[in-house]
């Protein structure tokens, strides 16, 4: 299998060159060296390409297996993989330093985590479930819980996971059915219940797991309201943060999925005794609100894992196709054997994974970029605007980069043909693993019903009317330079069909006789025409920044070159295909009206 | 798992409405009655319902082994699955009765496989390879080649392999390096090579297993002019049809596969002792030309493939999303569960999966009839002009199906959300068995290069002008209905753009300048927007059929509804994003240019 490098230089020309970050210069960051920021991505390339990536491959074919006590095993290596990330001090990059973290900005954590799932997505999920407890906890825990909880979260020592489905309450977490009785001193909750698909719900990489758990109180009322968070640790903490007892939480089975063999999934059992001990977070009833204010960050995080498997599909299979030999060289035929590289329809396949994979990735940072703003910058009216952004890009950083990123890692195992199918290329693992990315955290469907439904109806579009404001500015920039014009036309195209959706999508919205059905008809045709439009803005700005790099006579003329190819790529080959969904949201949604009514 | 059903009363409004067989009507088959054909639609579809699909998720777990002493295991109930296969006569359905087979159109042929491939795709792929087998002899092989073997195989007693693939040599057969050493009396020829990717290889499920092989004489010449092709079988069969010793080829191992657990994939050991007894099929030097004469229809069986899996994944989605409650009823906020196929963003899914395969199937068998039409109509040019428009449809065919079935499966997974990525729904493995065809019986990139350089250049597009003119009447008898207008619209500018595009890729191929790069440049972009504009069409002949039986006041109401809705959803919505592809291709080739420059 190929080795896994993380794409260093591409995440610089991110940061560096469409951020503008040439050194730490966010709100709130003020005082950071550009310095720290090389090292920490050098570092985590590092950690990622030696430690985390040589296992991807054999934790696949191991999986994890559930013992007989109850117990899971991960795969070889894993325990020790996970326990340097932690010993790093990686697992608190983005955590703020007050609670214990290094409080790097939202950029750099995520471009480090974007390395580490290219480099092993199964062992990825495991400090990436950790944030969410950690976010959940930090902004809804009492004082007590955080000083007890917290600081073991942040270095990593404990990990953390999301309680959420049950078998009848999957996207509809209104079902939730487990139960919290409230001990008579008030002090602490029963829980009992089941839960499922509960990433690493159970292991032995770190001594505690912090599970935050979804579940009723007695006297709740049924649906949403009635739903209250709680954290229920697998050993208990004592006073002085000594682990005690075992609670009573089991393991009861392990899932056999598709891919991420390497991650447990697990189903959890509480209280099958007298009660898993918990403690409430935050306001009672108010735990689906506890979970969505994480739920964006973890969202985010599920798109860049996306990117991450998408930028490892890629590499490996430029890497086979320049080394594997089939048919005759283009220009000497009947003569020389030629790479597969040298073949315009592998070319395009792999043009197609790069341009995606850099398109993808500059958008996602773009988005991490605005939460740094949003959290830390001096001004509210410009945290508001940017947390209104930031609002509207995650449902399509998740989406649309997990459903690119099965896209990209299919066309992956078609680059290396019949060895693609094989597992020991690793190319189908990665397509097999990247297939839970649209799933999980929210459905990608879930995900455009929250663009088109809630994000676009609650300030009729403003924000991302806005940033199409801004897409339409690059597009004039793009026109203006007669290399890139025709790459500013079809930029400006594809915003303008995005305006044109929107106003149906809003109108659709508004109408009586239309309503919710039609805002649920026109979501994901919606999500997919943004998709393509903001990543393509993207790539018109990379597109300029490369030829202003030419410009000026740099000196890595073979790079630049690469970046205006991919551009050009996203901009006249690729979002053409998206903006057919202009077309198919203007197609109305009668034909879907009939469907199951023969059935 | 839902249990498969075979998709008759579909399969029938293809055969009946769409290709107007409401009899076997074809000729050369003036005698077989409609009786027989339905007959035949419904024993086929008991074997696929009752014996295989129950065998196809237990195949996937349990899979294939090879065993110590070199012998295979497939999984439990796989061998009496086939054998009632065989026993049944179904491996003669589509063989001529010279040959002792049952003589059935091509068209009825295609739909039985459909069904089988539905049912088990692994299991499926034993009698597909064997159909090679039969193709290959009979019209290359010897009389006395031909008496010895052809009767077993065509009666399923013995099975057949293709032996085309070595590490070296996969898209590129020139590279074959088996050699194929006479013998002293010219009787036979003794066989020293390895072969990989040998789908049944090795099995128990017959008592004989025929290969075919691709081989070098010692003084053949390089490249595609020394390769000749040769019977090898795996017991010796003497004068009187009596098997005999076993013969000098062996299992060495077999691949771990992304999916089609149950289909063992071999590395053939030929020679390792004195030499695989092997004999010569057709003329020497002319072994990639034997293979290709049967690889057309090879070709055709892997779109049905894809096809019968996209089949399966839409019944299955459709059984789950009308069982599994999540959410509230549109049109009662706060009300009624709601079964998520009342959602509309699940029944885009849905119906974009039903749609698909309707007009996937409509395609593959209205080219099944062509060839019928090929090879019996009295009238030459007839025959002819068949065949032309046959040469030009394999390709697509082969590449769009699959490449939409895996589509199509992966969409049924998210139909299910996170029950589709465990294993026990059977939806994943739906998807990782339609990965495979892709890949197989050559590349979709193989065959968009045999559709955009071959096929159109040797007759400079005219068979493909020849179908689009009827494309285009079609649209004209559309737009000449008020209430299908729209959908005529929509497919004759499918049709416009498949000219220009059509137009460029020839002009291109004509430009020295240019070339065969640039054809490969253009040649998936293009058989992408064939495939939709000829799936378009078919659906849109689909629309027609519906409105006149409706029209006409049958009784079907739903399922004639249900397919107005489907062939709307193809034409307007499904269409617009393969038309697109004209803009890639006019976009040009300039991108592509640079990739790997830079590696």
């Amino acid at each position: 299998m190929t080795p896994y490098h993380a794409p260093l230089r591409d995440t610089r020309f991110v940061l560096e060159e469409l951020l503008g970050h040439t050194s730490l210069d966010l709100p709130g960051f003020e005082d950071t060296s550009p310095e720290l920021l090389d090292a920490v991505l050098d570092e985590a390339a590092r950690l990622a390409g030696e430690v985390w990536a040589p296992l991807n491959l054999s934790g696949d074919r191991q999986g994890c297996r559930r013992q007989p006590d109850g117990s899971v095993t991960v795969p070889d290596g894993f325990i020790e993989a996970y326990q340097a990330y932690a010993e790093g001090g990686w697992n608190g990059i983005g955590v703020a330093e007050a609670m214990g973290g290094q409080g790097l900005p939202e950029v750099a954590a995520s471009a480090v985590q974007e390395m580490l799932h290219g480099a092993n997505m199964a062992l990825g999920l495991c400090p990436m479930l950790t944030a969410g407890a950690i976010e959940a906890l930090s902004h809804h825990g009492s004082e007590a819980l955080k000083a007890r909880y917290l600081p073991k979260l942040v270095e990593g020592a404990w990990t953390g996971t999301m309680n959420l489905t049950e078998p009848q309450a999957g996207s509809d977490l209104s079902r939730v059915r487990t139960k919290a009785i409230p001990s008579a001193d008030g002090d602490h909750y029963r829980l009992h219940g089941q839960k499922i698909y509960i990433t690493w719900g159970e292991h032995q990489a770190a001594e505690n797991i912090i599970h935050l758990v979804l579940a009723r109180t007695p006297d709740a009322p049924e649906g949403n309201k009635g739903i209250s968070l709680f954290l229920v640790p697998k050993f208990l903490v004592d006073d002085n943060g000594a682990l005690g007892p075992r609670n009573d939480v089991t393991c009861a089975s392990i899932e056999h999925k598709a891919g991420i063999h390497g991650s447990p999934t697990c189903t959890l059992s509480f209280g099958e005794g007298e009660g898993a001990i918990g403690y409430l977070v935050g306001e009672a009833g108010r735990g689906l609100n506890h979970m969505f204010t994480m739920m964006n960050e973890a969202r985010h995080k599920v798109g860049i894992q996306g990117i991450g498997v998408a930028e490892r599909a890629t590499q490996q299979a430029f890497a086979y196709a320049a080394e594997r030999s089939q048919g005759r060289a283009p220009g000497s035929r009947g003569g020389q054997p030629a790479a597969i590289i040298d073949h315009f329809d592998v070319r395009r396949m792999l043009l197609s994974m790069r341009s995606r994979t850099d398109a993808l990735r500059a958008l996602a940072l773009y988005c991490a970029a605005q939460m740094d703003i949003a959290r830390h910058h001096g001004d509210a009216a410009t945290r508001d605007a940017a947390q209104a952004r930031v609002d509207v890009l995650i449902p399509v950083v998740k989406a649309f980069s997990t459903d690119q990123a099965v896209e990209i890692a299919s066309l992956g195992i078609q680059v290396h043909g019949g060895m693609g199918y094989v597992e020991e290329t690793g190319a189908a693992q990665l397509w097999r693993d990247a297939r839970i990315a649209p799933i999980y955290e929210g459905t990608n469907g879930i995900q455009a019903l929250d663009l088109a439904g809630r994000k676009l109806a609650r300030d009729e579009g403003a924000a991302l009317t806005a940033l199409l404001d801004e897409v339409d500015a690059t597009a004039g920039q793009l026109a203006d330079k007669l290399a890139l014009s025709a790459q500013g036309a079809a930029l400006s195209a594809g915003a303008d069909d995005l305006r044109a959706a929107m106003a149906v999508v809003l109108a659709a919205g508004r109408d009586p006789a239309q309503g919710a059905d039609a805002v649920q008809a026109y979501a994901t045709p919606f999500l997919q025409l943004a998709g393509h439009v903001l990543c393509a803005w993207q790539m018109g700005r990379a597109a300029l920044a490369a030829e202003a790099a030419l410009a000026d006579g740099s000196d890595d003329q073979a790079f630049y070159r690469g970046k205006l190819a991919s551009a050009d790529f996203a901009l006249r080959q690729w979002l053409p295909v998206g903006r057919a969904n202009r077309t198919v949201i203007e197609a109305g949604l009668e034909s879907l009206a009939t469907v199951g009514l023969d059935h």
